[in-house]
């Protein structure tokens, strides 16, 4: 599998679905993208099973809040800064990119780091979608350790955490981030491709791209794009339990950026203003509600739609009056595991409730 | 010079007084020095000219808001992790520890590290007194890099940062000690001894050293303690400009831990109540105003002692109704040189006057 220019906004549209909000808006790292592609030339996906096992996987991501990322423009060269910190310190250079989340620009960026570094970048992720916080990964949730991690800014700033246990590790990575800006590059948990093998979400990369492609294919074919999305999610191992949980207008907005997130939540009503739907975000969409009644929660997708296009709506790009339609859909089965519910599940992020898979909820 | 275990209180007393009421409370520094000289012996003072032009020089420190240390001790192997942080990031082992400044439990920590790293402790130190914030060194003045700096707590954390610049350092320190819980034991402005040999203030281990002993010896011999102290500054290189600034009792009190600083003001009042000195500290006593009029203001040294033992006060033990003594003195020269006043000079902590030399104020 390999990524050319022209896949670069397939791959994009397809990572802001599987983003949920949050991420990062791809444009870009889309940009980032084509440049790097111009540059190196067409860029491999290496699968994880090709991966050597006593190599070294380094995840790469952008952290902090994705409402600064889109006036905070990295300068390209921070990515590259807080891997040699990670090498540095690991003591044992890279064999490959690994994206640690495949929502958002942090799809995109781990491939640019990648073909920047002449390294491969594995075709899997942490999580198979975006999560706001450090320890909200695979990789955790498997035991391995998030230090050393590096953060890089655009102003040749490097922190290298090494931190007694991953919670610690978000806390400093959350507060250096907000040092730098609210946002920066980081490279974390550093593993030998052994540990990888057993922890990442398999193939991410390969699903994003054809999720945005089924999209585009259907607005040149003049198809309705959200009923290709589903009928293509519907083929696929991860999430193919969805649905459209609602279709209107967004009627209200609570937006702010705070502790180095975006966090708020949007309401969308129908025509008739007596259907609701209330969407609870933090960087991502958490929660959504139907006049009170939960229909989607974390760590399953929820993404909102422009309606007619398809196009994924970003937390910081959310305005009054868009119309949309808001999709549902399952996260890959190893997001679910109760070791995992217990790192990323509702009660994570302060909701009083237990998860409940979105196919049993109507 | 060497110190042996009798020295330690001295020692302890007289870093206290160069504190300026900051540097944090150096009782639990002493009991970790006595235990490391009662471990390894009686440890050697190191002359700065001794210092090798290419060795390492590693100054330390401990860092952030003196009033949380007193309750949140070191495990007191928080230095030796930062030490091999720094000396990992330079590529170079250390060839000697630097005190970073001499006020309060500075002076101590690193002769303990040093001790029990087998290391030579450097007689000398960036300041002269305490300041509270990283940039505030001779070493910044005279251009040397704060980073690569490392902080780490008693939890086994350690934090590395490479700054872009040394007020950027003091940013990414800063936070990093509030998230570590307001306190964390620091290395950094690693330096070549050429380097060192340019910056640093010299002797003023054993200045401190001299001071506690003056004070000691004056109360052994049933003689005032402060004129003692007096008599004892004017014999030294750069505390000599030195004299009684008010004597009354603490009738106002105001501090909070805030920004991982100790910040406010204390208000002294003399027996008839009608004259009263105000002065105001981060974490150092910074400012001293008699009736309005400054009467000493930052470089210089304001450090408040018991009236009756000349002990000196910290930020953090002063108390309503105790009787003092508040003391002004000059600082060492190069510590009001133009390159110097711009770094922490009254307008550094956001006062709107210049600076005035403590023996042109009356």
């Amino acid at each position: 599998m390999r990524i050319m220019l022209q896949d670069a906004v397939d791959l994009a549209r397809g990572a802001a679905f599987l983003g949920a909000a949050g991420g990062g808006d791809p444009y870009i790292g889309r940009l980032m993208l084509e440049q790097a592609i111009a540059t190196h030339g067409p860029i491999e996906f290496l699968a994880i099973d090709d991966v050597a096992d006593d190599g070294l996987v380094v995840p790469a991501a952008m952290f902090g809040a994705p409402s600064v990322m889109i006036e905070k423009l990295p300068n390209g060269a921070e990515a590259e800064h807080a891997l040699r910190a990670v090498e540095k310190a690991v003591g044992k250079p890279a064999c490959a990119i690994l994206p640690a989340e495949i929502g958002g620009i942090n799809a995109l960026l781990p491939i640019v780091l990648a073909a920047n570094t002449g390294l491969p970048v594995i075709d899997a992720d942490g999580m198979g979608r975006a999560f706001p916080e450090l320890q909200m990964v695979t990789f955790n949730v498997f035991g391995n350790p998030a230090s050393p991690a590096a953060l890089a800014d655009e102003t040749g700033n490097c922190v290298l955490i090494e931190a007694s246990d991953n919670l610690a590790a978000e806390r400093f990575a959350r507060n250096t981030t907000v040092t730098m800006g609210a946002v920066a590059q980081i490279c974390c948990y550093p593993m030998l491709g052994a540990n990888a093998k057993r922890c990442v979400v398999r193939g991410t990369l390969t699903l994003a791209l054809g999720i945005g492609r089924a999209i585009r294919q259907a607005r040149e074919a003049h198809l309705n794009p959200v009923d290709a999305l589903l009928a293509h999610l519907r083929t696929t191992d991860y999430y193919q339990h969805c649905k459209v949980l609602f279709d209107g207008k967004v009627s209200d907005l609570r937006r702010e950026t705070s502790r180095g997130f975006t966090i708020g939540s949007v309401t969308i009503s129908d025509s008739t203003e007596r259907e609701r739907l209330v969407v609870q975000f933090q960087n991502e969409n958490l929660a959504a509600r139907r006049n009170g009644r939960t229909v989607a929660i974390v760590p399953d997708l929820i993404t909102i739609l422009d309606r007619e296009t398809a196009e994924p709506v970003t937390t910081e790009a959310l305005k009054y009056g868009q119309r949309v339609k808001v999709v549902g859909a399952s996260v890959p089965p190893v997001m679910r595991l109760p070791q995992s519910l217990a790192v990323f599940g509702p009660r994570s992020f302060g909701f009083d409730e237990d998860f409940q898979p979105i196919e049993s909820l109507s």
